[in-house]
């Protein structure tokens, strides 16, 4: 079967390739893939810049953003033939940590977990994949292309999870929140927000292209301006951008009480100046809370799944704004003005 | 009857002086001062540096930790005539925000609260004061002058609860904490975390006086050295200097999924730099939090009031280090190398 393959840590390596069909240890449930969406980390894999093979092979399956069709499942696996699937990233290690073990491998605390695509398991960018029941998460039928939306949305079922979770230590509720960055992140974070009736607000630098109107047709404002113009006075702030001046920013303009959710990841290396004494004083002053969220486990997959069946379908296909052919893989890569979310399609 | 009182923005005009009873306004419940402790807050107003008189004065009676006996009570309110009690220091506005109108004060959202001895209310600093049934909580008898650290405890208390609310986020739960200062917050922070059954830390500069012995004689240990050194790897961080590298060095070290409680306050003015990408991927690939919290609302109170009573009463005791008698209060702002709580007596 084909699938698309890098050398981790090697520049310019990503190749559609034969390899053999997957192997029995990956699970008992065969899955034929329809789609694999790219992100910035399929980008950085394939730049070489992040990524480990499994155990000694040196080449990696890519693909953690997956929609495929269920071809062989084991009875008492929950899962029947024809069955849409999403596979979880994520897997604990061998000897779990004490929040592995609780199924809760985003919050996995010795960085020992594996993730299919990108850490030490082949991913989902082939023709067939193999699965273990708990890591396959059923999407409805109805969903069709845009349940390869799932994963992106599971990251934010997450960061929406730990804000509510997190602002529940008082009586507080959110009324309004920021989003930073209208990526794909960032515009099912304003999804979620609005399916929870709260007043969403996105923030980015472009004013052409299909962000605007997908932030307006959520029932969102859309802001190319400042966090300061854009965000004063809002309760929570979901950053997107992993943009060093945006973080500081929201972390001076969220209301008391307030949280700051980070879930975009950067580079570092560039130092800006803080008053880091300022920011506590008023941190501390006004009871406020920035915290880090990563990935997502089953739960965050069972939510996201019921905030895409809830969202409007039209709203959703227009996240996806290119489909590429398998065997034109790398051109999903490469940024595109208009870009959303690129798909490669396993016809 | 006397008072130690100041005009709030003027540096060194703190008098001890003659002022009227406690007005009837103040609440139905009549208590005699037995002690007030004194803490950087006090330096701050007797110096100019904050600090409001109440509406129409010019002058604010200091004195937010207290410790006093009940001289009259009504029928009903739940206090006696000869209670000990201590009197809560914030409260509401009189059009409450929607923290404030849960009783939750200390996480007030508009800024509109009043503090007794801080900000427009009458402080406890006088040889009686009046109160509202509400605010004052009732300690026990047999913690003597000790009760005078239930204001500090409470503050304590509430940067506790707020740990273990945010920590319920996920399964996680702490088995080691960084105390950073080893001042009375950072002490009572370390007993509570002591009760709490967790491996204790507490980082200060100084090598000589009270502190070492206080932190070992809890079966805590004792850290003369840096962040890096001492707090390598703790699942919690309570920061109670507000000192900036402090802050910046204990975001780094805290583990995956820890937290980082500010509990410090300091003034701003200074940057330095800091590599907030860097900072930011390490908070969202670890699940880490960092939050600031202040104040205490009446359950941190009653919380407090649990701990202390817990405490050996011999180690709590040499907390308090000085006991300035009423006509020589000035004194007792005067920062000495051995201080750790220095009080002020009513006779």
């Amino acid at each position: 079967m084909r699938a698309i393959t890098v050398e981790p840590g090697k520049p310019s390596s990503g190749l559609l390739e034969d390899v053999p069909e997957p192997p029995r240890e990956h699970g008992p449930v065969l899955v034929r893939t329809l789609a694999v969406g790219v992100c910035g980390t399929d980008v950085e894999i394939v730049n070489g810049g992040y990524g480990w093979a499994p155990p000694g092979k040196t080449r990696l399956v890519i693909g953690h953003e997956s929609l495929g069709e269920v071809l062989e499942a084991p009875p008492g696996s929950g899962l029947e033939k024809g069955d849409r699937v999403v596979g979880i990233v994520r897997r604990p290690d061998p000897v779990p940590c004490a929040s592995c073990a609780q199924g809760e491998w985003d919050m996995c605390r010795n960085g020992q977990y594996t993730e299919r695509g990108i850490k030490a398991i082949d991913g989902y960018a082939s023709e067939r994949y193999r699965i273990e029941p708990r890591y396959a998460v059923v999407v409805d039928r109805e969903l069709g292309e845009r349940g390869v939306l799932l994963e992106p949305a599971s990251v934010v079922a997450k960061a929406w999870e730990q804000i509510e979770r997190i602002g529940a230590r008082t009586s507080w509720k959110p009324r309004s929140v920021l989003v930073t960055g209208a990526g794909p992140i960032g515009l099912l974070a304003a999804l979620l927000g609005v399916e929870r009736g709260l007043e969403v607000r996105v923030l980015d630098r472009v004013t052409e292209g299909p962000k605007p109107g997908l932030v307006r047709d959520l029932g969102a404002t859309y802001h190319a301006s400042s966090v300061q113009e854009a965000g004063e006075g809002v309760d929570v702030v979901i950053e997107c951008t992993g943009v060093g001046k945006l973080i500081y920013d929201a972390m001076q303009i969220v209301a008391p009480v307030g949280l700051v959710c980070l879930a975009g990841v950067s580079s570092g290396g560039r130092t800006l100046p803080v008053d880091v004494q300022a920011l506590n004083r008023e941190m501390v002053l006004e009871n406020t809370v920035v915290f880090g969220t990563v990935n997502a486990n089953r739960r965050h997959y069972q939510a996201a799944a019921e905030a895409l069946a809830r969202a409007d379908p039209r709203w959703l296909a227009r996240l996806i704004t290119r489909r590429v052919p398998l065997d034109r893989w790398a051109e999903a890569l490469v940024r595109q003005p208009a870009d959303v979310k690129p798909i490669v399609t396993f016809a």
